[in-house]
Parts: C-alpha cells; structure tokens; sequence
C-alpha cells in the first residue's frame, strides 16, 4: 500500500476508523471489491489503508457529491449494512474538507 | 488502540501517512512520547494509529491555532527532523477540516 498521490488541495477525505468483529464471512474479497468499486466511481482521487487491532481507512474525494453518490451505490450499501451486521463491533465516519498537505521523500529509497 | 472520541464537529483532523525506513533508533520510545507530549497540548481531542506496511496517524484539534503551536513544539521539531533524516522514507500530512461525522456500536460488544 503506497500513500495516496492526491493532487492539490482542496478535496475532501473520507476517515473511515473501525473495529473487527471475529467474523470472516468474505470480509476480505468484499473489502477488495469496495476498493476497486470506489475506484470506478466519478471523483475518486485515492485512498489509504492500514489495520493492526484498528483499522483506519482514508478515501480521497473530489467533492461532497461524490461522496454522497458513493456511500448510495446499491452494492456498498449492502456491504455497509453486512458490516454493522458482522463485521464490525464499532465505527466512525468523518467527512473532512482538506485544506492544505505536505510532504517528504528521502532522496535515497534504500534504507 | 480505541476509536477517538471527539465532540461533535466541526474540528480538525491531521492525517500523518508515512512510510519507514528499516532504521529504529529509538523511533518506538520517540513516538510514544509524542503522543504523551502531543496530548498535553492546548487543544488535543484525541488520535488514532495503525500500521501494516503504510502507517496512518490521525489527531484531533479545537482549532488550527493548536495543530499549529503542535507543529513548533521544540521536542516534536526535533523528532520530526530526526524522522526525516532517519525514520521515514516518505510521509504526507494533511490538514483537515471535519465538518460532519456519523457512527456505529454494536449492541452486543461480544462476538
């Protein structure tokens, strides 16, 4: 998983922070195939992803719409609802306005 | 690590993503004492932290005044030099406004 080239500011985030039930039931293949659906979807800028106990996931979007257009898609609907159902014992959403970023890249990607 | 529990927005967020470098140097120890130091800070609502591979560090602020004075912290500009030059290969932080936020508890917190 890289970090998300998203272009300049301003655009939205999406963070998404959650804890897992111990239920599988294709929690991994529905969790790729959200990823890859978010992809296709108008105003799609990029996302990150990383779990160790809690997961927290950050999707990067053009706009408020397409937001909003993306947590309606009848299939990531469906997921949300099997994932309060099963998947997870807690989460929170926050929709944030990014305002400004910066970065850092070491000259030397060797360690 | 819990879910931040923030008040109602709106508030701030700081997404820290990064990447590390194979060096240690006592980054373990450092980072628990940032975030000790950072929630000492004027301002801190709370943070949240996993990593596999990519890590992903969200703090919460009252306002951008405090992520401010956070940044200039002497003992975090130090650290946050040392994680240039040693710690990380790359990091992105993003400066966001969080306008609305939404959540979910499962009823039955056994599995």
């Amino acid at each position: 998983m890289a970090i998300a080239q998203t272009p300049p500011p301003p655009y939205y985030a999406v963070i998404f922070t959650s804890l897992r039930t111990s239920i599988d039931n294709h929690y991994g293949p529905t969790s790729d195939r959200m990823v890859e659906l978010a992809q296709q979807q108008p105003g799609y800028l990029g996302h990150e992803s990383a779990r160790d106990g809690l997961g927290i996931t950050v999707s990067y979007w053009e706009s408020l719409e397409a937001i909003r257009n993306w947590k309606r898609n009848t299939e990531h609907a469906l997921a949300q609802a099997q994932g309060r159902d099963q998947w997870y014992r807690a989460y929170k959403t926050r929709i944030c306005y990014v305002e400004r970023d910066y970065g850092f890249e070491a000259d030397d990607f060797s360690d």
